[in-house]
């Protein structure tokens, strides 16, 4: 089987220009076949603060209302989507832009809950991915940029994790590919203490995790990326990495065993 | 060769919900090959004034300065773009919404002028269409969505007209397929008196045109198109049409001959 890599980069990259511009000049210059997912980053908070649309929120999770997901759907699958792509056009990546409901590619539910409605708020199902489609264009030399806007295929466009899509992607072109995913994130992996670079480990398996778990060492934000890493090697995917963004062409990450 | 039918929609029929609605459903009936091209409608001015942009512009056209721009590509390529596959998806149309920079399927030109600096507005460089890639969706049973952003091939994307871009991917897809291309517009065809449909002309063809002309029978927005139409017949496209959107599953329409 040939190699598949998929990279995630979150919203962050893109609210630092020399940042985003040198890591889509490593990723152009990175051989065989591979995916961009990328999030949504800050743009969205502000556009929404300056149409005077409050941001809800519930226990720290966006209510995504009508209002709320048309600024999303227009900033995600829109601008940064586009964005990224004319610039990796540029730097001769032939990248095609897509959200979920682009060729059909990722379906989702809309997330209910019994007390509280999130809004447009989806969950990818794994098995809607549109393995042909997505194929077809790999296969065809053309690199796929996923945003994290998916649909219920009953009209309804959804807002949901940029992680999650790219775990579910890696899980389903895994019968195809030998998968790579990259989780690139804003540290140079995991990290015993999250202010110091030093305490970076190369390799973590479910062991270290529920000791550092345990010990409390392991920061919140950390936890669900982890958990899917697991959750997707055992799916099929290949390796599982935690990167830097600036570190795509090193191999300074952490493997996730 | 087989054939394939262009429609171009303008922008207000994104102002009609049941307009659109209907249009879709037509649309999704229409057998064969198939190409949906979209213009922006009046959503940019209500957001660009909620955001506190004054649209700009000089012998009645845009200047698209940057934050213009941005505004643009997230309506256009973002929320415009994305409601109209994922609508089309319900219906069983397995659409793909593109930009011009996806796929590197339309590139332009920043359209120069010696005296006023348009901003951001594009020419369609007619032999940049990606017709392989064009070709490539489509024959997989694919429907390609496009809106009027492109890109200059240098990092930069670029607004244009909507007639054109379609105008110029019926030239080009001239080579392979039998091209009908439909410009769905406000009125029922070309109309020797605006305010009736009665005086509806179901044939037109240069003669009649200029004879029009003259007589100054001829509303001033129906000229470019008209021209166009003249131009891609010259080019190889087998039929165009002027059609209303309502009509789309009917033979109401003025035939450019």
């Amino acid at each position: 089987m040939k190699s598949l890599k998929i990279y995630k980069v979150g919203g962050q990259i893109l609210n630092d220009l020399k940042l985003l511009d040198q890591f889509l000049i490593d990723f152009s210059l990175i051989k065989g076949y591979k995916i961009l997912v990328h999030g949504g980053g800050a743009h969205a908070n502000i556009l929404l603060s300056k149409l005077g649309i409050t941001p809800k929120m519930i226990n720290g999770r966006r209510i995504t209302d009508i209002q709320t997901l048309d600024v999303l759907v227009s900033l995600y699958a829109g601008l940064i989507n586009k964005k990224l792509v004319v610039k990796l056009q540029k730097l001769g990546c032939n990248t095609l832009g897509l959200s979920g409901c682009d060729g059909n590619s990722i379906k989702g539910n809309k997330r209910l809950f019994q007390d509280v409605d999130f809004g447009y708020v989806g969950d990818v199902i794994s098995k809607s991915i549109n393995v042909n489609f997505v194929k077809l264009i790999i296969l065809n030399n053309i690199i796929p940029v996923f945003c994290a806007i998916i649909h219920d295929g009953n009209g309804v466009l959804l807002n949901t994790n940029a992680d999650t899509i790219a775990g579910t992607l890696a899980q389903a072109l895994a019968v195809n590919f030998n998968v790579q995913l990259y989780y690139c994130f804003d540290k140079i992996g995991v990290l015993k203490d999250i202010n110091d670079d030093k305490s970076f480990l190369p390799i973590i398996n479910k062991k270290i995790f529920y000791s550092l778990l345990e010990k409390k060492l392991i920061h919140s934000g950390m936890i669900p990326k982890l958990e899917n890493a697991f959750l997707v090697l055992e799916k099929g995917v290949k390796n599982v990495f935690l990167q830097h963004p600036k570190n795509i062409n090193s191999e300074i990450y952490t493997e996730v065993k």
